[in-house]
Formats: C-alpha cells, structure tokens, sequence
C-alpha cells in the first residue's frame, strides 16, 4: 500500500492541492456522474499537470469521494450537536422535533455553502450509484451527532417491521437528497432567484420535515 | 423541418429498426445519463451502420426521448383507464383510492416489463435533468386516463396554497420515480432476487401509496 502524504503533516500546498481536486471532483460528479468522469479528468480540472495527482493525495477514486462526502458530514455536525444537546436536556422528544434535528442541519449546511453549490446534486450521484451508496449513510449515518440522535428516537406503539423501518429510511433518504439536489440545481442554473436562496432553502426544509412526519407516521402505523 | 420516414405508414423493417433503437437508447441513458451519450453511440449500440440513424427515424434526441416516454405512459394507460372507470362509477373518490390509481399502474407496467429493465431507470434520469423533467411530466400527467382522474381528485376541506400543492407533486414524483429506479436496479444487478421480483414491486407499491397518503396530507393540511 502506498504511503501517502498524509502520513507527515500536511503542507499548506499539500492541503491546497487536495481542496482543489476534492472541489473539482464534486462539480465533474456532480454534473456528470461517476461513470463518465475519469481520476485524470479530475486532476485537469484541478489544474494539476500531474497525471497521478489524485493518486497521490488520496490513493484511490473512492477515498476521494470519502473524503468529500466526510468533510461536508463533519460540517452539518457541527450544527447538529448543539441540536441534539438540546433535544437530550429537554427529556422526552416528539417524532417533529426529531425529524427536524435530521434535517434543519442538512439545511444550513447548504445555506452557508452559497451559491452555485455542487454538494446536493453530487450527493444525488451517490446514492444513485449502488457501491456508493453506502458510502454516503456511513458518512452521513455514523457521525457524533447522529449517535446520539438515534438514542433518542421516539419509540412506536407496536414494534418495529424491521423491513418497514428500512423502507422508510430508503425514502426519507431519497427525499431529501433528490429535493435538495433539485433545489440546488435551480439556483446554480438560475430557475430559482440565488437573491431568495436563503429562503427557499428554509422553505424546503419545512416542507421536508412536515411530509417526513406524515410519511413515516402513516408507514409505520399502516404498512 | 426534415420530412420524417412516419408520415408514410413505417415498414416492419422500419418499425424494428426503430424499436432497436429505442431500446438502445433507454438503456444507455439509464446507465450512463443523456450528458454522456451521444446518438451515434445510440446508433451503434442499436447495430446501426448509418451514422444518421436517430436523425432518420427521430429527427432529434428530444424527439427520441419523447418517443420512449410515450411508449411507456400508453402501457401505463392501459392499465389505469379501467381503474378511472370504476372509481368514475363510484361516485365518492377517497385519497387512498386515488392514489392507489396513480400509483398501481405504475407497478403493473414494471412489472409486465421483466427482469432486466431500464424504463425506471431512464425517468430517473429525466427528473434529474431539468430540460428533460418537463417532457416527462407532460407524457405521463397529460394522459387521457390521468385527465380523467384529475377531475375525480378528492378536495380539500381547506383553499389549497399552490406553492405547497407544487411542492407535494414535486416530492411525490421524485418519491416514486426515484425508489422504482432503486428497485429496478437492485432486481437488474442481483441485488434482489429476480424470482422474487413480482412481490418486491407490488410490496413497493403498497408501501408507496401508504407514504404518499401520510406526506400529502400532512403537508396540505399542515403546511
């Protein structure tokens, strides 16, 4: 196995390299998807004249997309551990409060990336893509916060179908990542007004939280 | 405007070449994305010698594409015609039976379909891919079965906000469009059991409708 830089410190070039090829990769993914963007178009798009840059910093294809899919699970952390102290201090925790403190972090996350972001419609890309697609719930699923949020989920009437559980974990997934992706893709592309961004994002996200409860409500009540 | 071979009645050599072409089609946009295939790959995929094959039977890649929509929403027509009729009849129109109409039709076509398939797969890519989304919300919301079925929609006891009626139809298809694609492609790739395919689609479905009866009326009533 190959050593790679990170071994050592970093140097601030090392880490403005690295920044450059994991920017550059999220808007080739993020735009094209994973099958038609080769490592090497990555590199040039970074202006590396290295043909082995991405190899170098981060070994192989997918621990780059690791490393992107972390850095953005690490930030949405940071406002979701405020939220679920919160949650832990109040004592009991209603299935609204919960969904909101899944989602509101996702949802300034893309408020403070601005715009035009790629994040959202890269993200869409991974759970698209099979082998991927566990990357992104490891890297979202098992941070600090979502640990201690899982602790504190409402518990249901009568037990759990473990299979209803999953499926409806598979469409709030989906839900979220595709709305997000979608919104994200109007306002890069203008069909949304970047000056209302902040809005339309909270808009979003209020609408996600009431239809999740109402979804996952009526499917594990029902189903 | 280039006179197109249709105007006279197509010869059966014609028709296979077109439905060849057509499938090749779907099934590299399905996999690969429209950025990333051009209509000579379609061509070549479908064993066509002439470079201009898809500009003689389609004239444009838009016009291809809209053809393989068509395709599928009059077989999805079929099976929800006779459903529209009964509810028709019926008088009283509940949300759970409407929305079963619009989605068990849906099912069944995936279902006809077989393992392998692409169509899921393909709308996927179409919702995701703004220019593409509006041709196939028109191919499949402007069928006759689904005029009809506007009509008999049940009401709500409050004035709908069109924002939020947008923004349920826009979370409902991403919802259906995109857990079909998943499931196609899990049957497609051996990561469902193909022998097992017709239960896993109808379970979807039973599942769909349930969710969607939970996040519509969560979110017009609550919104």
């Amino acid at each position: 196995m190959k050593v790679s830089a990170a071994v050592a410190s970093p140097s601030p070039r090392s880490t403005r390299a690295r920044d450059k090829l994991m920017h550059a990769a999220e808007r080739l993914y993020a735009e094209h998807g994973f099958a038609n963007v080769s490592i090497r178009m990555v590199g040039e798009a970074a202006g590396q004249r290295n043909k082995s840059a991405v190899q170098y910093h981060f070994s192989t294809r997918d621990e780059l997309i690791q490393a992107i899919l972390a850095r953005h699970a690490a930030a949405m952390d940071t406002h979701r551990i405020p939220m679920v102290a919160a949650l832990e201090a109040a004592g009991e925790v209603s299935l609204q409060e919960w969904i909101t403190c899944v989602i509101e972090p996702t949802i300034e996350h893309h408020i403070e990336l601005g715009t035009p972001s790629w994040y959202g419609r890269f993200l869409a890309q991974t759970v698209v893509e099979p082998s991927l697609r566990e990357y992104s719930v490891q890297a979202h699923l098992r941070t600090p916060s979502f640990r201690r949020l899982e602790k504190l989920r409402p518990s249901r009437r009568h037990e759990r179908d473990p299979e209803v559980g999953a499926r409806s974990a598979a469409m709030i997934r989906l839900l979220v990542v595709h709305m997000c992706a979608e919104l994200e893709g109007d306002l890069a592309e203008g069909r949304a007004d970047p000056a209302g961004a902040e809005q339309s994002w909270r808009r979003l996200g209020a609408h996600l939280i009431t239809a999740i409860c109402g979804l996952s409500t009526a499917l594990l009540e029902n189903a």
